[in-house]
């Protein structure tokens, strides 16, 4: 089997670009996670997973990745990433919540919140703490909003 | 190189949410798959892959799996989603197919095994037998149909 | 951790399909990597990644991949896709930027050929060379572009 990760930090940073696809590169490199390759996962926190704020990611390598982005190309408007990671009472696995959308940061908090909520009710475990990151930017001309947790060893 | 699965199954289940990643998150659940990290593959079974049914998989861990979903937000609507693996008849890797839409389950399971069928055609192999596992649901407020087909070890 | 590639290959197809998912797949198998299972990447070339032509995957495999695709039913509408790699002067790593859309090859090579220069200016880092891959297609009832950067062992 593929190793299962051991550590993470969450993360989250907007930026504008020249395109929609580097407004999204620039936002990977400000939450420091642009110089590697992501692979994005659908969301758990795996059992004895240990949150490392200063986790250093080796250039080009491959990181599973839960993440929200949005990009926008519309002057003015206002976007928002938010992830969470509920972790549980019990020392088991966790849940990761991502969302993005055209809202402010606290929206997107509130909607994360409300989601590890339910993920946890639905699974009938305790909810112990929630990390969240989140990030709100106004566009200017193209710009993009990212919230990621990079799973890690 | 990262290892080649060795076993698969076929699931599929749908499910209602508060907001659409957790109908997403409750489909999995539902379909003995929502406490992993599903790695997105597209999408060929590997060579001597063998059907496990009874698969079980540790919380947290990497699953390479192709899936197809769909969520709706539109009440009343009839969603549908489902994946065929298509089985050589030599020895060889098979094709998975997935498709999700705003169908019924019958017209989803016609979609995939002439996606199965055409896919087998194009490289000149012979079908064997179809995998099929489908679901349909119909929207009361937030719904998910969601097919999978993970890979594992 | 997940062992890091070490060899890539750059390449681009378009084909048509009976259906959205098997137009994408036609277009995988003309561009060599329709029998394996792609793990789609964002998208850095490892440091000391060396690019291999003639690279043969296992059917199968998951391979981590970087690729940008377009897939449309407008008969005579004309859509490409490309991906480049930008090569570091110094032996580092390089960043690998993928595009598709409603345009020419040329227009998608010139977007690309952009977004390079940025990711490299952003990064400050110095540009040796871009190797790129592009196709143009023009959809007679089911067609897709697609370009990738399959990375390798």
């Amino acid at each position: 089997m593929l190793p299962t990760p051991k550590k993470y930090f969450v993360t989250a940073a907007s930026s504008e670009g020249r395109s929609k696809l580097t407004a999204f590169d620039n936002a990977l490199l400000k939450a420091r996670i642009g110089n590697v390759n992501l692979l994005r996962v659908s969301s758990i926190l795996p059992p004895g997973c240990q949150h490392d704020p200063d986790l250093v990611l080796p250039p080009g390598s491959l990181v599973p990745t839960a993440y929200g982005y949005i990009v926008s190309d519309v002057p003015g408007e206002v976007i928002s990433a938010c992830v969470g990671v509920g972790i549980n009472s019990s020392d088991t696995f966790g849940v990761i919540m991502e969302f993005s959308g055209k809202c402010s940061k606290e929206e997107a908090e509130q909607a994360i919140t409300n989601m590890v909520k339910e993920a946890f009710e639905t699974r009938g475990m305790e909810l112990k703490e929630i990390k969240i990151a989140s990030t709100e930017h106004k566009v200017e001309k193209i710009g993009c909003a990212l919230a990621a947790v990079p799973l890690w060893y």
